[in-house]
């Protein structure tokens, strides 16, 4: 007994059981609901398989070098300064090639510097005195440039001075400049070597021509359609392609971002995988303040003469900064996110007919009928009356019912 | 007939057809039902509307530029190096700006080196000797400042000496400072520029007050509530929202963490768009080992006497680090994500179903009768009986299937 | 009255509807749908549970800081440039010790460049000529070293030449070089301090030793699984750990990542969280040209003699450059994800049936029966007939429902 019984329950695990539908024949709401089945379908073909490949593994943790070189000279001559030679040793800051690199294209050049005692520059509001009281002695000046000796220095008894200050003499002539020294700095070429690799699918490629041809790279540039490979760039050309104008940008200094974007679709193949640049001002040029606009730093270089005291170059430079940002994605065919997928876009569906339903029960002419259609009523009650009276009374629909029990009650005494 | 048989068809698709629901009158599993539906309904709009903003269409991919610019003088005399005047030229490093800077708070000067012969330092393992041969002749000291001429030298014969060293002497004494030099770098302030854009959404931002008032810079600082515009911090305020000590941090050095985050509701309107500063301090205060807390690193300034030949000044530097970190989010509505998260949703409607249909069917008295109702057995049978019997004996309900059968064929009879 | 009406709404508000379910005995289809419902469990369970760890909230914005320091020296003796003492200070490029530095293992010196008139390298395309006008004065060289004086320098009349140019004079030799001077960087060990912080979970560590043993980490060597929280690695190690040789590799230079992972899961414990470092090469090796391969900048030292005068020693050096990146994601148990990956599990087996459906419904033998079986047609009609009527004929099963017809119709005459 118990062995059958066991038998019986193992089998009827594996009855398949499936819901059981109402065909309720209106039309409305089947259009409708194919709709919904359509656009749901839609949505999972077009948009989850097409335009998100769905169907793809995708990794974005992309491994990327940058290795940058700028090329070009420019020779300044100032009647301040004399003579300059620029070459990339110098313009560029840092030296190194990163991803980050600041180009000079205007500076102030401040040559021997020695410690010593000076006036403290107008433009510093904490500098300015009246009497020695208002420059004590020891003091750093706010947002100066030395330490108050306890003096004011003025041109006669009743007007405002500045506080001598022991500092670098002399002290940097606070002027704008009025055009880039580096105009030129437009012509020089940046050479941008990117590497790249995907450590999932094994995947590396760079966006350097691969050839044998030492000359190539000594006389290419970078064109979009024509010579996508060849990834010199003249820097006038980067900053025009992100809308700007190189000669006033270089005359405040500003911010240049680079975007390399690696989408592969490793399904195709090596050769669709290709690098897609773009360029931004990282900056808004803001015209309200001088103090918020431009991008500039100061730097030095310090000597000793043969007495061992020191002595040093004040360099204020003006410039471009150019951030390289690699981002990639890379899909490959897999089977479990194509399940997934289709899953999650078919468990939606119902979702679909939770609206329809309501739709049909609820604003539907004949709603009241369909109701009743759908929802079954089941109740345990020990009435005498047979299996019929199991099934009793919805509130619902209490009269059909009770027709349903005239005909079964009558029919024996017919 | 083809004809009729395809409009047929093609009528019928559009027929709406839905489940056939039974209705279980178990106020129990009822009320549950609701509860879990309240809950779903509640996620759907609470969490994912409401806090995740589930409507709107994000990006995160945020195009940022931080400029930075550190003012402030301050003097150091030690008996040692003699007066240095530090201004941010010196003490900033890189000079230029970036995110990522580094101010020197304490240091360690070794002037005048020059390259010749001396004692390698006691405090280098493999420096010590008794004897000449443990000074082989070539060898670079591991973790030391040169390379062994091949002689021990030492105080007398039995005692324990250091290897005689090719190097730049004099050795930087490896003296720990007691407490810092530059402890006025607590008053230095920076200046945080910050432009960020959505391209996307072709939003951009910057956390500096547009102002035309070329003074207001020269005097305000940063406050939460009262100027969130100003983006001019003090050091020492920085490192106290942190939770730490400047002065206790500036002795050793230290890392800290500035996040700028961005959380962007453009449905809101731009002046709802505010950057949000919070500060941590990155390196964990380890008290055990010397060698694993604080930060420091060596630089040098080469010079060269009148004969050509080459001398040097080492530095070993103390001193905060600053990374600032930009993160960002912005939000605009748009009709596809709202779609979808209400689908899905929705959909999980089906899985509280599905867990109330097991509390129902195998946890409840009466689970046998609901499990009759809810299931309907269909087997396709060739028995004689008519339609009735094509809805044949489940298992688990052959005793009231007998008590229908009689019902029906008894009926006739009576 | 109404009030009654309500109680009934509000009663019934609270009945449980469940599906009605068709128990259709077919075992092919039945077995087909426990599989998919196993794969659905096992994918819950398997996949979002144990691989993914869906039952935790995770974090995988982590705060992290990271110093690295250099040991090692190494002397160069050169015919060219004599004898030269290379320290951390000296091959470290930047020296502030971030998470990205170079290390210089090959170097080519000119020192004592004066500005002046000199001839251009052959190897520039832009430089050469065969008379006078090819220079046209006052335009620099396109990728050269100066700016052109007008005049052509050649060795007899028919030989091709260079431009004279004005430059830092002598110009640097274009001489590759033939094995890395800096041999012994091999032997150089580096130190990478690394900390972590989640800030959700306010969680930190870092992946060095606690200990209060001051020599410990001036004599222990990184090893997996010996020493894994002693951060000191022998440059040599971490090439050849990233499969390339460190020789080759020193020649020309080239570029290498550090990877350091953190994937800790916060319900076992501090202890089980622990750093996993992994190196790759991020430089792809193409043999194919001299201009793509390897890694080299410049930069200059400044000197100034008894007069003034400006002089400078030009190095270009080629090394290696060390990225380091930190990744990690922490995972702790919380029910809000819990519940919403069971319950999207769950919403999956809707998915599941639909499938069975169609299978069931459109490519088994009796799909017909079952079809009939599964859809209760439900019409709005207005025969007298009484209520078995209303449930009128789908075209499918016309036959079927006239059998059931006369069963009733005729039971009453029986």
């Amino acid at each position: 007994m118990a062995e059958t019984s066991w038998k019986g329950f193992f089998l009827s695990v594996f009855d398949y059981k499936t819901e059981k539908y109402v065909i309720a024949k209106n039309k409305k709401v089947g259009v409708l609901y194919r709709v919904v089945q359509l656009a749901i379908i839609g949505y999972i073909i077009g948009w989850v398989f097409l335009k998100k490949k769905g169907y793809q593994d995708t990794e974005e943790s992309i491994q990327t070098s940058v290795i940058t070189k700028l090329k070009g000279v420019s020779l300044t001559n100032t009647s301040d300064t004399g003579v300059h030679l620029w070459g990339p040793e110098d313009y560029v800051i840092p030296p190194q090639g990163e991803t980050v690199f600041f180009i000079i294209t205007n500076f102030i050049e401040t040559p021997n510097q020695r410690l010593g005692y000076c006036a403290e520059s107008f433009k510093v509001p904490d500098g300015l005195c009246r009497e020695n009281a208002d420059c004590q002695e020891g003091d750093s000046v706010i947002a100066g440039h030395g330490v108050k000796s306890g003096r004011c220095l003025k041109k006669d008894r009743n007007s405002t001075g500045t506080c001598e200050i022991y500092a670098w003499c002399p002290i940097e002539r606070n002027r704008r400049p009025e055009q880039p020294l580096l105009r030129k700095a437009e012509n020089f070429t940046v050479y941008i070597k990117n590497f790249i690799r995907f450590p999932r699918f094994g995947f590396s490629k760079s966006n350097v021509l691969e050839t044998t041809n030492d000359t190539y790279f000594k006389r290419c540039s970078y064109h979009k359609s024509r010579q996508p490979y060849c990834p010199i760039f003249r820097l006038g050309d980067l900053v025009s392609w992100s809308g700007h104008d190189f000669q006033e940008m270089a005359l405040m200094g500003g911010s240049i971002g680079i975007l390399i974007e690696w989408n592969c679709d490793l399904d195709k193949g090596y050769s669709e995988c290709n690098p897609h640049y773009s360029f931004a001002r990282l900056d808004v040029k803001s015209s309200a303040s001088s103090i918020t606009s431009g991008y500039n730093f100061r730097y030095t270089r310090y000597y000793k003469d043969e007495a061992g005291n020191s002595y040093r170059t004040l360099y204020k430079v003006f410039g471009i900064r150019f951030d390289i940002m690699v981002h990639g994605k890379a899909g490959k065919f897999n089977i479990i996110p194509t399940i997934i997928n289709i899953g999650s876009g078919l468990a939606l569906m119902g979702a679909g007919a939770f609206f329809c339903d309501l739709v049909l029960l609820y604003m539907m002419k004949k709603s009241t009928f369909y109701r009743e259609r759908k929802f079954e009523c089941a109740k345990n009650s020990t009435k005498r009356k047979g299996e019929e009276n199991t099934m009793t009374e919805d509130r619902g629909h209490r009269k059909q019912i009770l027709e349903r029990r005239q005909l079964t009650d009558l029919s024996p005494e017919a």
